[in-house]
Order: C-alpha cells, then structure tokens, then sequence
C-alpha cells in the first residue's frame, strides 16, 4: 500500500532503541518531506561512520582512524586515569570539563548473575596499563548500583598493596536539586560524606 | 573530543523531530556498536527514498515511482474518496481496514490566522476530480480541532447544490476507553451522535 522504499525504511528505523512502529512513521514521512539533500547527509554520515571511526586500542574510547585524540594529547595528565564503563561517559565526564586527565573503558561492569566476569571487561588491558605507566590515581567513574560496586572492589583489591590512589565520584546532592525531590538513599550517602564548611 | 564522524552524525540525527541533543548522542553511539551491516542498510534505505518514491500527481500521497497503487487498484471503489490532511493519514486509515475507495491529500487545513487560504490546500484538484470522475460521496478524514472544521465547512459548502454526498468521521468514545478517562467533548458529542439499538 505503501511504497516499497518507505516501508523498508521503517522497518530499518524501528530497530533503533526508543523508536517504536509509530515513531518509525512518522520519522520516515518527515525523512521524506525533509528534503533529498538533508536525508542524504543523513545516509552519508551513516556511511562515514564505520569507515572514519575505531576503537582506540589503548582507552577502548572511540577514536579517529588517525589516532586517539585523548590518548595523543600531551596537554592532558598522563599519571591519572578515569575508569568508565563505555565510550559514552567519557562525552558526559569530558564536557563537564573537571578532568584533564586519560580514560580507560571498561565496557561493562562485572555481574555474576549476568555472567560477566572480570575476563569480559577490559580489567586486564587496565592492570596492564597501570603497570607499565606511571599512574598514581585511578578515578572510578561508575554508577551507583551492586554491579558497578562489585567493579569499584574488585579494582581496588587489586591494588590494595600498590601506592596506587583508588577513587570514586562523589555521591550526595545533585546540584540545583532540593531535598524534598532527593530520595533517601541519595540523602544518607550525602549525610555519611558531607563536606567542611571552612572559614566562612 | 569525540571523533569528527560521530559528532557530525550526531548533529544530523538532531535536526530529526523528537530527537534532542541526548538522544543523537545515545542513537549515534549505539548505530556505532550496531555494527557496519546495520547502519549500512539504514543508510541505503534513507538514500533510496527520494530516488524510489514520489509524490502521487492524483491523490497527492506517496507512490512508488512507476505508479500510485491505490489510485491504480481496480479493486477499490471509485465513486468515494477519502480526503485527508497528509499522506500518514492514508497509513492509518488503510491498516484500519474499513475504507476501500480512493483518498486525497489536502496537505493542510484552512488556517487563516497562520494564513493559509483555498488556495494554499489541494482544494481545486479535488474539486477538479470530483466533477471529472463520477464520484458520489466525500469521507472528510479530517481532526477536531477548528481548523478542520472550518475545512469541512468550506468544502460542504463547495458542494451544497451537488449530489455529491459529504461524510466525516463519527465522534465518540474510543474504543476500549472507560467513561471516566474521556473529556467532556468528546462525551458531548457521543450523547449528540448517540446510535439506536436495535433487535436486542
């Protein structure tokens, strides 16, 4: 009923996370009105993707074909690493523009009842790169739940006889948040680590 | 920071309606870990749009390059014809199942607060087919709004001294809803509109 094209591209735009058979659609119809030239853009980039983009053997970030900017870039702190979960997070941890230092993705976090164990992330490649460079602070960029917990103890058993520096992110209060909206977890972590107020 | 390809992906997938600045981060990320296959095929589908489907010069909805199926199919009725806003209305009403006639695209609704006048709809080509084909009734696929009153109006009126007989869709409750969930409108409406029961 449909044209072939159209239907096809639904069908490819409803395998993408979030888009349901309605979204797909209506994407598709305004894909259509859009204009050939901005829709090609679109395939084009799509196209250069695969062909532009790896991922660093070094940070498992994703990466230039050409070389890693942040791995490459001298400017940045070479004795601390922040340790995250997948390429993503750097773009969170990186705009917020608090770290200057390098990255390490683990991707994923260990989870037993999942079956991940430390050999599916990259625990190894870490240990070894810590070694081999002069780190003296890995900072554990993960998220606030039993797996990403499991992580942050195995990391640091493993280098609980070394002069390595293990950190975590702060947990409390998200800025401009008020306590009536925080929930009681987030207010008990915020309570165990509250801060000096000095010299006021 | 992020590779050029990524971030140039991510700067055409937010020109896409409902996709903020996040979400082209997550979907661009994730068409990465997708795999080169994947994105390829939504890349090709996206290019073969423009080259394979166009707009149809009778019904104004979209049609395969070598011919509108629905204005071709000899099976459908061709003495009424279904006027809707835009070609997605089409979708819809054909996966319901209960219209087999012909359809027309107005590609609008009568607005004249944001200007747009009789001329500016696919007003004279339906008028223009209804007086050439021998077309016996118009199903006015139109929404709720004032608008698409007024449009209703404006082509009712077109038509008070033919015999072509002018429809709109009935309004009531939907199906499935419960009385307590529909608004007030809508319920006047259905006590207006109510149907007889018969043979009970």
């Amino acid at each position: 009923m449909i044209p072939k094209a159209i239907r096809l591209l639904i069908s490819e735009l409803e395998k993408l996370p979030g888009v349901g058979p309605r979204s797909a659609e209506r994407l598709a119809l305004h894909l259509f009105w859009f204009g050939k030239e901005n829709t090609q853009m679109l395939a084009n980039s799509l196209l250069s993707l695969h062909s532009e983009v790896i991922i660093c053997p070094q940070c498992g970030g994703l990466s230039e074909k050409t070389g890693c900017e942040i791995c490459n870039d001298l400017t940045r702190r070479r004795d601390i690493i922040c340790v995250v979960e997948k390429p993503l997070d750097i773009l969170s941890i990186d705009k917020s523009g608090a770290f200057k230092g390098l990255y390490h993705v683990l991707g994923g976090r260990l989870s037993p009842v999942n079956g991940v164990g430390p050999e599916d992330l990259r625990l190894a490649e870490l240990f070894a790169r810590v070694e081999k460079e002069s780190v003296k602070e890995l900072l554990l960029a993960l998220g606030m739940d039993v797996e990403s917990d499991a992580t942050v103890y195995f990391i640091a058993k493993h280098f609980q006889n070394s002069d390595v520096k293990i950190s975590r992110l702060a947990q409390g209060i998200p800025v401009g948040a008020s306590l009536d909206i925080t929930d009681g977890l987030t207010l008990e972590r915020a309570i165990e680590n509250r801060l000096p107020v000095n010299g006021v």
